[in-house]
């Protein structure tokens, strides 16, 4: 009846795919790797943003503006940064264009108008905005700094995916400075645990807190923290890092301070950051063969209602009674569309709108008026429940309370009933290759060792939990000593 | 006591730049021509935005975000665009940097990682837009399309200045699409009438609206609309642009729709924009040569409390009153500061938020508030008053609504003795060179007239006003037949 969506059993990347596109989320762009971000999904986004927005200014962080670009310069000033991020910059060389001689009404770069040092595209602004703190930073008194920077930030990946990997992405980026290392790591797992109170409490996605491995830190920093999550197929995403970066861009930019006894030291930084990646992990989390399921606390439309009916005079006699309805849910704050549009039948509407994972439908007909009834039907569980008008709202308005924290709870029945334990890598093979998810086990804490592994297994090392139990045994591979158990995956 | 300002008198230009600099609204950046926002001057950004993207949406329109690289044979797709945009762009090649084997820690660009087609980084977003328009549009039924984009967007000035022209700058850009040229008028008109009530119910800037003439048109447009606005110098300063762009797109992008009858017609199209040019015009419209005068609507902080104490007992005492009187303010929605810090004197403080514009300053020491009095100031004239804590906070609330309608009340009167009407050349040119503002003056129609008026007198016209009277005369320059006077300003 409604669009043809691809089965998660059938063909799980597929699956994903149609329900972005078919779901009206982001479409693909003219330019390689780069997505366009439709209004439904940036509604989305929207809302997300403005939840987290709240939180960084509610632990004291401001909003501020960094430049698109960064000098060659400034770019390549913090060694481990720049090699990290290198391989994938694009660059501008030119900075005008100029009528084809040979080729009417076509254009070409001017090669007359070449910049005398390149600028990159920021695939991050650690280098931009150090460059700029030394310009703000003489006295302890004018630290901290805590600044964040909503933009859009450029990596050429080479396989991109709708959300989880583009070219282009939108993001949140913290950049703070600090008088102390212990004051720099104090809020650096500040944001990861705002990062996981907003995982957990509004995209109903639950996550583990983690330190990761030398391997797979951030390039430049000194500890790079992060929020895993399990997808519906037992691969794990990374969903927000949080860096401690030591000294190291204040050295790389010359960014000291003076002190209370006027000594001078270098700054100590954070940065921080989540990203449109976010959407992809709501997707693979939640949904289902029929199409999205959206968290209530998040979703752009949390209760759609679907008139049913024939010719225009039982219609006005909805409208009137939807009139109220809309009203007062809106006075609870909630967001409600009323879809009279008479270009799709009912039944064609209850699919488009499950596809698009709103989180309650309400479907009213001229009958069911007479006895002051509507149907309410839950997106996650599509249970349906014909309910009485009479307090229609405060009984939606606890429906969508329910359906947030079922979501969540059965994401974190799945995530722990995906966290297996082995201490045979012929085990910790099979794992991986049938049941997936997360797989405690020991490993003898060396580089090497972690490549190897990813090597054989795919799977990486997702992180070593906070608060990890000190435990002796063996590495998995190696068979070396080992003092604690990691958790690795397969990962996006 | 506070930060040195240059006077208007001495050096407007400067004036500016130290407003801009010193009240912390923004900073110069290591990228040429391209700015850092600081957070003084995002929170005001943002609140300009809030509103805005309100108004939009209450006019029906939703968000998305379209890629920031537009591939070049997009980019030259619709010919007048490209050639408008050509000279300043800047221009993606390569999409890599390696180590440079003749300098150790250094990258020079890839050369193997040229891209097979340029990249341009969007100036403006139509080519983009209507490439991916032509995916999403088949029939009258998916019309009209109600988009709106907050970016950012770059174009390569050669004389940048602070918020006014800077290679890169934040803005908004409408893109919508409709089945009629009469539709796509009225959204074009709706929307400038959005831009002008922005501009002065919130910025307390009066603007005049009108139509540009053809040379002063958007590269692409069948016609601009336009809001116009006079700085304190006598310079105008174009604040917001709306254009019908006719089916100049659909054509270039093959963006055709079936209407109800079947018959296949080119899309209607508009675009409209402001962006953090805003800033500009708000600082040069209202300051003094104390700062900034920044509106109470918009302004990121409405009311600073500044206590004057002597030792811990006092404070402590003021301390709890503030806090009563600060819970009261937030109650009513206004924005405070109370300012304890101790590291420096109020009246560095009083000269430090007159510097930033802050609308309303309170004082409050234990010798009023023995009396329960407290001293308020305004910003915008200086004034002061010692007032009763008894209500205080609707003193304030009526306060900052009497700021806000004065600021808007003296611009309008600066405004409106700025406009000059003559029938005399040299006249003209007088006018402009000591009293300047807009000139109401008669012109023949021409693109050549218009030109040389430019050349000889530097002055443009800023618009053709709406329902602007006939007239019978004689161009100003040529003395051939005109019938309509036309506004011609020196503009920034």
């Amino acid at each position: 009846m409604g669009k043809e969506i691809t089965s998660r059993e059938q063909d799980y990347s597929q699956w994903y795919n149609d329900l972005i596109i078919k779901g009206n989320l982001a479409d693909y762009s003219a330019v390689r790797g780069c997505m366009v971000i439709k209004p439904y999904g940036f509604a989305l986004w929207e809302n997300m943003r403005d939840v987290l927005d709240k939180m960084f200014k509610d632990t004291g962080h401001q909003n501020a503006y960094f430049p698109l670009f960064v000098p060659k310069s400034l770019f390549e000033a913090e060694e481990k940064n720049a090699e990290g991020f290198a391989k994938e910059c694009a660059v501008v060389t030119h900075y005008r264009l100029k009528a084809d001689p040979n080729n009417k009404g076509k254009l070409i770069v001017d090669p007359e108008a070449k910049l005398e040092e390149e600028l990159v595209v920021r695939p991050t602004s650690e280098a931009i905005i150090w460059s700029t703190y030394k310009g703000w930073i003489q006295s302890y008194r004018d630290l901290p700094i805590l600044v964040n920077q909503w933009a859009n930030v450029v990596r050429w990946e080479m396989r991109t995916r709708l959300f989880l990997r583009t070219a282009e992405f939108l993001w949140q980026e913290g950049h703070t400075a600090h008088a102390t290392a212990v004051e720099a790591i104090a809020e650096t797992r500040q944001m990861l645990d705002v990062y996981a109170d907003f995982a957990e409490n509004w995209m109903a996605l639950p996550v583990i807190k983690g330190v990761k491995s030398p391997n797979e830190r951030f390039a430049g920093a000194e500890d790079t923290y992060c929020i895993e999550a399990l997808m519906q197929d037992g691969k794990a995403l990374q969903a927000g890092t949080s860096h401690f970066l030591g000294q190291n861009f204040a050295k790389a930019f010359d960014v000291k301070f003076s002190d209370k006894e006027n000594k001078l030291d270098y700054v100590w930084a954070t940065s921080w950051g989540v990203s449109t990646r976010l959407i992809g992990a709501l997707v693979m989390a939640h949904s289902d063969d029929d199409g999205l399921i959206l968290p209530p606390k998040i979703a752009p439309i949390q209760v759609v209602i679907v008139p049913i009916y024939k010719g225009d005079e039982q219609k006005a006699i909805l409208d009137e009674k939807v009139k109220t309805i809309v009203a007062k849910l809106k006075s609870l704050g909630i967001t409600v569309k009323y879809d009279d549009s008479d270009n799709a039948r009912p039944g064609w509407k209850f699919a488009e709108y499950e596809l698009k994972g709103v989180p309650v439908r309400m479907a009213i007909g001229i009958r069911d008026l007479e006895n002051n009834l509507v149907e309410i039907a839950r997106r996650d569980t599509k249970e349906k429940k014909t309910v009485s008008i009479e307090g229609i709202d405060f009984y939606i308005k606890d429906l969508l309370d329910d359906i947030q924290s079922a979501m969540y709870t059965k994401a974190k029945q799945f995530r722990e009933s995906h966290i297996s334990v082995t201490d045979s890598w012929d085990e910790f093979i099979q794992l991986l290759d049938t049941k997936g998810g997360f797989i405690s086990a020991h490993w003898d804490g060396t580089a090497e060792t972690e490549d190897k592994i990813k090597e054989l297994s795919k799977a990486t090392i997702r992180c070593i939990p906070l608060n990890n139990p000190l435990e002796e045994g063996k590495c998995i591979l190696t068979g070396k000593p080992s003092v604690q158990r990691v958790l690795f995956a397969r990962a996006y």
